[in-house]
């Protein structure tokens, strides 16, 4: 029998985060407030707990998970590593395909990995409410979950397409014990003034996000914290336990080398978490593509500029240096909610910058496709954020067919798709189109930042 | 840190599967044909395949596993046992409490330890397709997995309420490559039979057993084979790879002993694979509580008499004996619906006759309260049926408590509710109801059977 899975002890769990911060040749560059001068951390307090502030600006190279977070982690951690070996079969390709399998956690997703932690340390500053925004539903009911465990009060503004769309993320979450509200909201002062305009407003995750941060600031007992599940560095902080586990159970899998890693890239956590401690290796002279994988409808690596942007609709973010389509781009309706975001991590956007990575998008039809041959070989329904790595994992396992290489791919399972089988259901009935960014709409979305400061470009030209 | 899971290597998998009949004081009575007299194997091939009928009738002790259906299986098991610390420490109990998650299937249940040798079994014989039947959906999305993998066609006839009510199940089997229509249907005599009395009939799972039953042997290929998801000797047989690998994982914890095993029980498979390994230390002098727990609306063990029944409406089936409501009823539209059987397994039936194990029945609100305790200390969302389960251990963890006892009890957490949020929508908004059977619906129930002839009640009188 061919060993499939790969699975270590709680006992081998990583004891600290990796922070690739302090190995990238130019770290990213500091977020700036409204004056264009860079935030100061203490101006964040309002809206994030001083722990995670000083994560957010630390450059320290390993920062240690508290016990606790380690307790709560281990419900589902370590992931298990698998070898997609029916799928090789599928495919004839020499490649060694394996993925780590994050659909295991509560949630369904590798969202939990950083809603524990947020959760935990604003508990620990004397906190009793977490508010946030989700999309599709896959960070909204990490929190909830996360909150649930710890002992917080749990608000989410779900974007209300998906909040009608998908009702069973809203029942998860419920079920923990939180309350959902579909956004544009009348309960703030930003989705009020969206209302306004445009009562039918479907809402996006840019809107929502300013509801969130609204709700939180707000909150007279000052006891009211926001929380976001990506795009920020202590978020991609707290997901490297993915990929440092990876590396130990490759090792198990016999591997002394991995080729290819691939991760999907909405803010850019699952894929951060997975390629990371790969990214330190690449930096230390290792031979590794790293490919970030966005749609078609909402290409920010592959398209956008490295810009100052804000993180949300309504401009109450700092302005963060990363690849950006323009807050106030608004994707296509694709299925994979959690990739529709106009910008990208600035930690992912600098390792871009600096030539680590490869970044390539894709249209959903195709990634549907690899959906279901997955689901028909391999088992486990894939969510459709994660059937873009998948394809792409296709397409690589191909590649070393026709080079006749016994290559060792590896990429991010990074949710199931169980809350998300409407999409199939669309897929298989010849309802889903692809949407590629016409150049008119991309110069349509990057004109809002034309009056930003513009980041200065750092590369060493080394990669 | 509280080691909280424990999991066995692939290595470690149970090679054979443990056959109860071989150690039972007395073995299962043989099933009945239309004129009374034990069913002959023969009679049983336009069903199912030799090899499964040959495990059905077998007495002995260990039947080999299969090598590739070790290999299917391995896509995830071993399954992990993990010990609920978080639910003790909110119960304040001495007692340490396990479950055996069998969530993490890519179909989410126990199901597919059963689905997986059935679905490789019939390719073996040469089969291209299987017809079967699901209640709430857990059954026949585990058969279109396992029918995905090994490569037959598969379709499901789905009790037409839950068809409508859980579209996801269906999206899921689709997904798969299954067909999945709701019975009853106008495509078998059965079912038109039924729809000419009433176009409106929200069907049950006797009506589709016997539609499935009736596609399998008509197909004049002769290469359609019938597949049940329980209530089957062969079915309890594939299950019992749960409770091997639980004790083993006990040992790992460090238990030398358990005092409590508890399961939910419909057709009685989840609970039949968990306890029956244990069943053979209590045969050989262990002191066990074992506990097949009920829904009160379904109480087949706690209310119905041991007689011999059909297993389906249209009496297609030969004659088991087995406790039974009579294969007439209709169950109260619970939201556990794969408790929702009139029946129950004849193994675990003839083990209760013995005395081996106490059944219990419990209404759907405590259970439902038992789940969202669960899921706000746990973590993980049960399926209503897995709550009856839980509902059972949090009183077992109560009763050592009020005894003082560090009891250790084991439950199987046989699937996640991920694709059945709705019951706990109607929980949250006061819509569900308790349904205790009445006397009155008991004896009209059971009336069916007078006539049949009656199984012999064998007991040793050592339990």
């Amino acid at each position: 029998m061919m060993q499939v899975k790969f699975q270590l002890d709680e006992k081998d769990m990583p004891r600290q985060w990796y922070n690739l911060a302090a190995d990238l040749p130019n770290p990213p560059l500091p977020p700036l407030g409204p004056d264009g001068k860079p935030v100061r951390p203490e101006m964040l307090e309002p809206v994030f707990p001083k722990s995670l502030i000083e994560q957010e600006v630390s450059t320290k190279r390993w920062i240690d998970i508290p016990e606790e977070v380690l307790q709560m982690l281990a419900l589902w951690r370590p992931s298990p590593l698998y070898r997609a070996l029916r799928l090789e079969k599928a495919l004839g390709t020499p490649a060694r395909i394996y993925y780590k399998n994050e659909g295991v956690s509560p949630a369904g997703s590798h969202k939990p990995n950083t809603a524990i932690p947020q959760a935990w340390y604003n508990k620990q500053a004397g906190m009793t409410s977490l508010c946030t925004e989700t999309g599709a539903g896959q960070w909204g009911s990490a929190l909830a979950f996360a909150c649930a465990l710890v002992g917080l009060q749990c608000k989410v503004f779900m974007v209300r397409i998906s909040f009608n769309q998908k009702p069973y993320r809203r029942l998860m979450m419920e079920t923990w014990g939180a309350t959902c509200v579909a956004s544009p909201s009348n309960t703030t002062n930003a989705g009020r003034q969206v209302l306004a305009k445009d009562p039918e407003c479907p809402g996006s995750l840019g809107i929502a996000i300013s509801e969130a941060v609204e709700a939180a600031v707000s909150d007279p007992s000052g006891k009211t914290r926001y929380s976001l599940g990506s795009v920020l560095n202590h978020v991609m902080l707290h997901q490297t336990v993915i990929g440092q586990e990876a590396k130990k159970q490759l090792a198990m899998a016999g591997e002394k080398k991995v080729d290819v890693i691939i991760g999907c890239a909405g803010g850019g956590s699952n894929f951060a978490g997975l390629s990371f401690p790969f990214v330190a290796d690449k930096i230390n002279g290792a031979k590794i593509d790293i490919i970030p994988v966005e749609p078609a409808s909402c290409p920010s690596l592959t398209r956008g500029p490295f810009a100052y942007d804000h993180g949300d609709v309504a401009g109450m973010t700092p302005l963060l240096a990363m690849y950006s389509l323009g807050h106030t781009f608004m994707p296509a309706p694709i299925h994979a909610g959690g990739l529709r975001y106009h910008g990208m991590s600035p930690l992912v956007s600098q390792a871009v910058v600096e030539g680590l990575m490869a970044p390539r998008s894709y249209p959903q039809l195709k990634c549907y496709e690899a959906a279901v041959l997955w689901a028909r070989t391999e088992g486990f329904i894939p969510a459709p954020e994660t059937s873009h790595a998948i394809a792409a994992a296709i397409d690589e396992a191909k590649k070393a067919k026709e080079e006749g290489k016994e290559k060792v791919i590896l990429f991010n399972w990074s949710g199931h798709g169980l809350m998300d089988l409407v999409g199939y259901q669309k897929y298989f009935a010849g309802q889903l189109e692809d949407h590629e960014l016409s150049d008119a709409e991309l110069a349509e979305g990057i004109a809002v930042m034309k009056n930003y400061p513009k980041p200065a470009v750092r590369k060493t030209g080394k990669w």
